[in-house]
């Protein structure tokens, strides 16, 4: 969705709204199953997953004045995403035969590698590196759902580490906090 | 062909040309592979299609004034290769196991995923999401190909998808036609 | 380690200079065990490598005046990573049964792989494509390791290639080498 929106900035067409739509929502975790090896990735072996992202690109190109309007909404369904795709990520990556470091890395790219990939493909810097309080609310996330998961959680248990993902990118955004960078002195 | 062509107006190396030839004609196949799980991917596997690539590079290295005065030509191999690539791209991912959008989406991707690639590496915004009729003709070609396909299509059959797809991209060309794009009111 | 340099010259924050030093420093074995289809890719299976790139990136945040004056210090540990990868990388993809051809490919990937990736993720036109001897070194040492293989060489006989292409890579800085460019007439 941030995807499509990206993409009405840029004057992209039709084709470019649905691409860039389904980059952002499905691209971060097909990279997460092509390192894991899961072929077809889940994200685009069932249509639903297609149909909704597609979706999403035509509401924004008949909408977007409406949809800009109410900003904050995206932004909040965005932070939903984020914290969602955190916890789910890593769940997923767990299942696999893999090191507790690798599976917080692949949660953190299933939530934020779609963006990363949004922004290559428009030209932009990535979002993710530049400032804003985005990546650590997800490395905090899927790092809760490793230790969760050492300690034998399961099912409901894994909303808190989503949760704590989706407060601390609420509050960030809400007290303009960003993450330190090394200025040239 | 292409990617060798935007190499030289931006001044690459011979390296870069030789990459770029790579990636434009190989890569939209070398990601099908990569996200169906054939590994090594077959654009990669056979030296025959590398030194295709690296002759066509070559070519351009040593011919590019000749070649840009054939413009034409080059946008109709172009085309071309569009066409056969949604279908074979197509036909190669209907042989494995998964549903009739994937293997759409994996045959477009087929055609049109190098020249994304060549896009980004050489810094442009992809043109395959800028306005021209690019993309659409291999959705169709795909979409054919995989209704063709439960039809128990074979052959020659496949003939039509590839034709269809060159006659809408070659039509559109001519006649300018462009995907409608979500302009900012 | 040149990826979190180029990330502190964008101004990016630590989450960004960890991502692209993560992604130039092992970036290119990802991509090749990719393509061999080794899941997880061995650079991210263990945390030993991703708390390397980790610790690179920390360095480079807090002590970046006193590198960027080391330039030269770095430039060659960059010139030795490039020396090393080519050759670690060639014997990997050599264990697959793949052609020769293939593995050359993939042993220059596992190379210049991870700088196009943090080039990319910058902003930046890929340096490799541009002018510098970056990858011809890489493609030798690749070369001569894909035939000593063939020749049963073991062990310490791979020391060769990759002085060969250091050596390369060194004399082309030092005499201001370039790759022939298709330039415009």
């Amino acid at each position: 969705m941030t995807g499509a929106l990206v993409g009405v900035r840029r004057d992209f067409d039709i084709v470019g709204l649905v691409v860039l739509a389904m980059m952002t929502g499905l691209g971060g975790g097909v990279l997460r199953d092509v390192l894991l090896g899961v072929n077809p990735p889940v994200n685009i072996g069932s249509w639903e997953r297609l149909l909704t992202a597609t979706l999403a690109a035509a509401l924004i190109f008949w909408q977007h004045d409406r949809v800009l309007r109410r900003e904050r909404v995206v932004m909040l369904l965005d932070a939903v995403g984020l914290a969602t795709f955190c916890v789910t990520g890593t769940i997923a990556a767990l299942s696999h035969d893999i090191t507790p470091a690798t599976a917080v890395l692949l949660g953190v790219l299933t939530a934020v590698g779609g963006g990363i990939v949004r922004d290559v493909l428009s030209g932009r810097t990535p979002v993710v590196f530049s400032g804003e309080l985005y990546a650590i609310p997800a490395i905090v996330g899927a790092t809760l759902t490793t230790v969760a998961e050492a300690f034998g959680a399961a099912g409901i248990v894994y909303v808190g580490p989503a949760l704590v993902c989706l407060g601390l990118r609420l509050v960030s955004m809400r007290r303009g906090w960003s993450a330190p960078g090394a200025r040239r002195r």
